[in-house]
């Protein structure tokens, strides 16, 4: 196989990147999955410690015992974000791409979990937040490597409402946590621009609260 | 101002990034910065619920308090992590480059908090994860762009030991979290690649455990 390369220019990848949800069931290549986290693994982490165990699914039995628990998370959190966004397009419709893969979980062809060596800390919260942030880099280059690949990913949380659980489906050991899942296939729609809001709404200059920026975007500030 | 492009390619870009802590106390461009913030705020949050916060500290006193609270844990940490990586030539040095940030914290041109609003879930353990994979991913775009701009940057949590210090500093609501530190100036050394344990090492199939791919290479997966 040759060299996967991605050389898509950082720009167009961080802002076209997006959730894609709805993906084929055709099959993924061990190389560029394998790729896809080598990449990932660039990312910094807390004493660079590496603590990462990873954990790439395509073995059916195990994407449907992921399914279930996905879908139980969904039937509670589904209910909840329908009547909460009731009137609100934009979320029902992307209610339905997540309801979409709730439903089609199994025909995924691969779905990564990304997980943490050592014990989770709950407090001081500068220990979970050091915690999780040597994870969640690296989860985020392999979502940006996948969207330059064009491959469809997302970031997903509801499969792992019950740790115990998916411990036990994935054999890990109880010191290693699950704390992503990444369900990866070519899409079915296509990648494109997100919309935030403008940059300066959301920044505060020396304390917070003194928004000097407010309603304007990095362009509009010379 | 011109528009500022982010053109390096996407691999080089992920394979080029690392931690820069040693800055020159030269200004950096405020449409540069708010350019930054703008591309993190392009990654994905839990719900789509983008509620971040981003506190972008020039002012030398907000710095120097910050610096102290940084050279506390510091003298904690960097005494632990002295004694427990004697003899190990690599990690002294990235020790070094840790010191040098904390005796010259203030001099850093500028400084950004990643805070993220809503209160801080400790359990179940979905909830955290979901939490903080909502602030890492757009901390890794951050930095990621800073390493196209040529700008250092690097990921610390050192400075928020005391969340009630930092939210005292910053004038952060009790439902704002400080989360993460990013030191941004321009580089006094290069960024460069870094070395990492093959990713079969770190990647199971299907089941913890199960690693078909050990000490190879993605290149080498056909």
């Amino acid at each position: 196989m040759d060299a996967i390369r991605f050389d898509m220019p950082l720009e167009e990848a961080l802002t076209t990147q997006r959730a894609v949800r709805r993906l084929k069931p055709d099959p993924v290549d061990d190389a560029l999955v394998l790729r896809l986290v080598e990449l990932a693994l660039k990312a910094p982490t807390g004493s660079n410690a590496q603590s990462w165990e990873w954990v790439v699914v395509k073995d059916r039995a195990v994407k449907a015992q992921l399914a279930r628990r996905n879908r139980q998370a969904w039937s509670i959190y589904g209910w909840l974000g329908r009547r909460a966004t009731r009137g609100d397009a934009k979320m029902q419709r992307l209610l339905d791409a997540v309801q979409w893969q709730a439903e089609h979980f199994e025909e995924v062809p691969v779905v990564v979990v990304a997980c943490l060596r050592g014990v989770r800390p709950v407090f001081p919260p500068v220990a979970a937040t050091s915690y999780y942030g040597s994870i969640f880099p690296s989860v985020q280059n392999l979502l940006l490597a996948a969207r330059a690949a064009g491959l469809g990913a997302a970031l997903i949380t509801l499969p792992l409402w019950s740790t115990f659980s998916v411990r036990r489906i994935l054999g890990l050991p109880w010191n290693v946590t699950p704390c992503a899942v990444i369900p990866l296939g070519w899409p079915v729609g296509k990648y494109g621009p997100t919309t935030r809001r403008p940059v300066g709404d959301v920044v505060s200059l020396d304390r917070y609260g003194n928004k000097p920026w407010k309603g304007r975007a990095a362009a509009g500030i010379a």
